[in-house]
């Protein structure tokens, strides 16, 4: 029996898009058969991704009816809306109707309207109701990633009625490990787990079994909230109610996990100065990549042209001085200031992400970002000093000053306890004026700070040079 | 019944926090124990972290006895010690037990000695060997985070047996909603969900009805492996076995969300340089902030010196050309080459720490990174060009003359497309060393490119205006 047991599911997907290409070129379908009955629905997306409209359409007649559903919710919008025109109304009316409402809906934002008008032609007058109620919902929203498809009990139901229905109704249903109960007008007052349903008597009543105490959310609170709310909960699905707290659809985790890893990457790309991208890299054309990418390129390079231009005549001024090894610490110091700033903003950028931070804790953190970034102040300019006297002028013989040494690491110092301070209450304002605090992230602070650190510079060089 | 719904849960926990204060002040033990009644066991924790040890205890025998060891595992661990030396042997052998084993080995782990022995001592028989099992794994393993509580049955148990067999023992289990099938020797051969169980006839046999194409992990393949799998195949839990693919526990959903999430904000603190930490921010000292930031912060202050010192030198050599403007430019060359650079690391590391990306991409990865960084190289060029001879040149009359110019806008596009492929193979190397590709993120990578600019300008100078 071990060859069914999908073991090294890595290795498995490499063979079998060579393979299944291989075996579609010399014609072999019964092997290909073979093939996607033992794999999971994933692995087949994967393994005919990228396969012409023609092999697409041929391939997927080979699956196994019963997974066919399950492909084609995970296949590339292309080849769905390749499959889709291949089919006879029939055929359409069968795959809709079989997918979770909210897997229609997905489906249905990335198609060409024509399409669309034929998928809920086709799709059964139920499917095309929730589908419709849930178009309704802007796209960040937890309405947009609910699904309505799921097991409701009145409180009078007995145990035994509710399992009743669970086998009626519940092959339809996203999940029926959570069950629940509303009240008058629909409105959500509990929930049963199917462990407290298995786990009860047939007679017991679902009013008195039922758990009141429900963490939900409503249709327009943001999916990331909801998501949050979800892994701090640890709970499988969330219900989703209309502002009269009428249960309208619910949650389940994967779609929660999908919202966290987006959202993860999204913040890592804003981080990284880079429009957030919502198709993976791989699917994503060299035009639309180059879009996401050079708007922050050449704001950022426009800003840095700017500050070279300030450095021109800080340089002057500097060697006005009469010590010249001062421009050398120019980089260093504005390298270290934006580091030093990006250390702090990003901690708080994640930490509001994750829901970790909150805004109230606004004193906490300039608290104790002041007291870190007096360590690392000191610590920098301590090191800083001894490698300027035993680096650069032992060995380079580059005979930096005392005095101009003694500048620099005040500077630094300086520069880092601002980046620092800067650094933590950029995404915190951000937040306040309910902007987005990733965009805050380094590359932006690099800039205020490069500005700060050479003002700093200049003004200490000043006091102790003169 | 309103009332009794959890709506605005965020600012309940507000309430709460202060209000168990005041509560507890006023010795108001009864209505403390009402508002506990009424809230999530998180909630709970939250409201009273940070509390004195003694204070601890005296709310912590408020709570629901039913409660108690779900609030328990949600506490800091300080709080849980205090707790713990409080108890008598009978209390602590009671909530040991009541909790699941993978949350045990969580709090063991935090412990010290003394306490570790009263812990097991005060252990169940089955339990002590569940979390001895546990700490078999190493730290970063899928063993490490998985459970041995699961349901099992044998192929030739009816479903009415099996259902039997979840009603005598699902309390005890973290999940029962995926129930695995083992054959001989624990091997492990399918699985059966809750909901085909409730679909099924009584007399059906679980050899007949379960699945048999099954995902799995081995106990020492990595707990992130384990999470994207499980995120990958959209499932809830997920089997783990010993290298003779006999069945040794499970990981379930929740856990493995939160591996997803601490590594991405992991990921994210290396990739601003920072040694990743495990521990909530507003929980961790400023000396451990410290260490987790004074090192990268240090190294690159000082490869930033040195970068300076290479300035300096080329500063003369530049201004040996005649053309006292290209300095100026200097910053905005590194600037961009860093920013862009940055912008193909981050996108490749993340791609690879959600298994978007694999090794074997690097050719698609690289042809990508090179068109995308040749219309960048060339918008950038033609911007900044713009820029030079319409804002400084014409309105700060800054006279750039046009072979300069030309000098910058070419250093800037090759230094582009440079970084961009620096910052696109870096990580893929890291994988290939078995070293972490996050490490090689923005500020490492700005330093790589930082001196490969400066020299591609100062080559492009030399070639062009002598």
């Amino acid at each position: 029996m071990e060859e069914n047991v999908t073991r090294t599911l890595f290795d498995k997907e490499e063979i079998e898009k060579e393979e299944i290409e291989l075996l579609l070129e010399e014609k072999r379908y019964r092997e290909i058969k073979e093939l996607f009955s033992e794999a999971q629905p994933q692995d087949i997306a994967y393994a005919i991704d990228g396969m012409s409209d023609k092999e697409t359409v041929l391939v997927y007649r080979l699956l196994p009816k019963e997974m066919a559903a399950e492909v084609f919710v995970e296949m590339d919008t292309d080849q769905q809306e390749a499959l889709i025109q291949s089919f006879s109304d029939a055929e359409l009316s069968e795959i809709v109707n079989e997918l979770y409402a909210d897997d229609v809906v997905d489906i249905i934002e990335e198609m060409p309207a024509n399409v669309v008008k034929r998928i809920l032609r086709n799709a059964d007058s139920e499917t095309r109701r929730s589908v419709n109620e849930l178009l309704k919902y802007p796209e960040d929203s937890a309405g947009s990633i609910m699904t309505t498809e799921y097991v409701r009990f009145e409180a009078d139901f007995t145990v035994g009625e509710a399992l009743t229905r669970i086998r009626r109704t519940g092959v339809d249903k996203e999940t029926i490990y959570t069950c629940y109960v509303t009240g008058e007008n629909k409105k959500l007052i509990g929930y049963v787990s199917a462990k407290t349903l298995l786990l009860a008597e047939t007679d017991d009543l679902i009013g008195d079994i039922m758990e009141t105490n429900v963490v939900f959310v409503h249709a327009n609170d943001t999916k990331e909230k909801a998501s949050n709310e979800m892994l701090k909960y640890d709970i499988l699905a969330l219900p989703v109610t209309d502002s009269e707290e009428r249960l309208v659809g619910i949650i389940t985790i994967d779609d929660a996990v999908d919202v966290l890893q987006e959202e993860a990457t999204e913040d890592i790309e804003k981080m990284t100065a880079m429009l957030p991208s919502d198709k993976p890299y791989l699917k994503t054309g060299v035009w639309e990549i180059w879009k996401k990418r050079i708007p922050w390129l050449t704001l950022l390079m426009i800003s840095a042209t700017f500050t070279g231009q300030i450095i021109t005549v800080f340089e002057k001024d500097l060697a006005a001085l009469g010590v010249v090894a001062l421009t050398a610490f120019i980089p260093m110091l504005m390298g270290t200031g934006g580091n030093a700033g990006g250390q702090s903003s990003v901690t708080v950028i994640r930490g509001l992400a994750t829901g970790e931070l909150e805004l109230s804790d606004v004193m906490r953190i300039i608290w104790k970002e002041t007291r870190v970034s007096v360590l690392c102040a000191i610590t920098l300019a301590v090191v800083g000093f001894a490698k300027i006297i035993l680096i650069d002028n032992l060995i380079f013989r580059n005979a930096v000053p005392l005095d101009a040494a003694a500048v620099v690491c005040i500077a630094l110092a300086a520069t880092v306890v601002v980046a620092k301070l800067v650094g933590c209450t950029l995404p915190l304002l951000a937040k306040v004026c309910r902007l987005d605090p990733a965009v805050m992230a380094s590359p932006f602070i690099t800039t205020i700070v490069d500005a700060i650190s050479l003002l700093i510079y200049f003004r200490v060089a000043l006091l102790i040079l003169t």
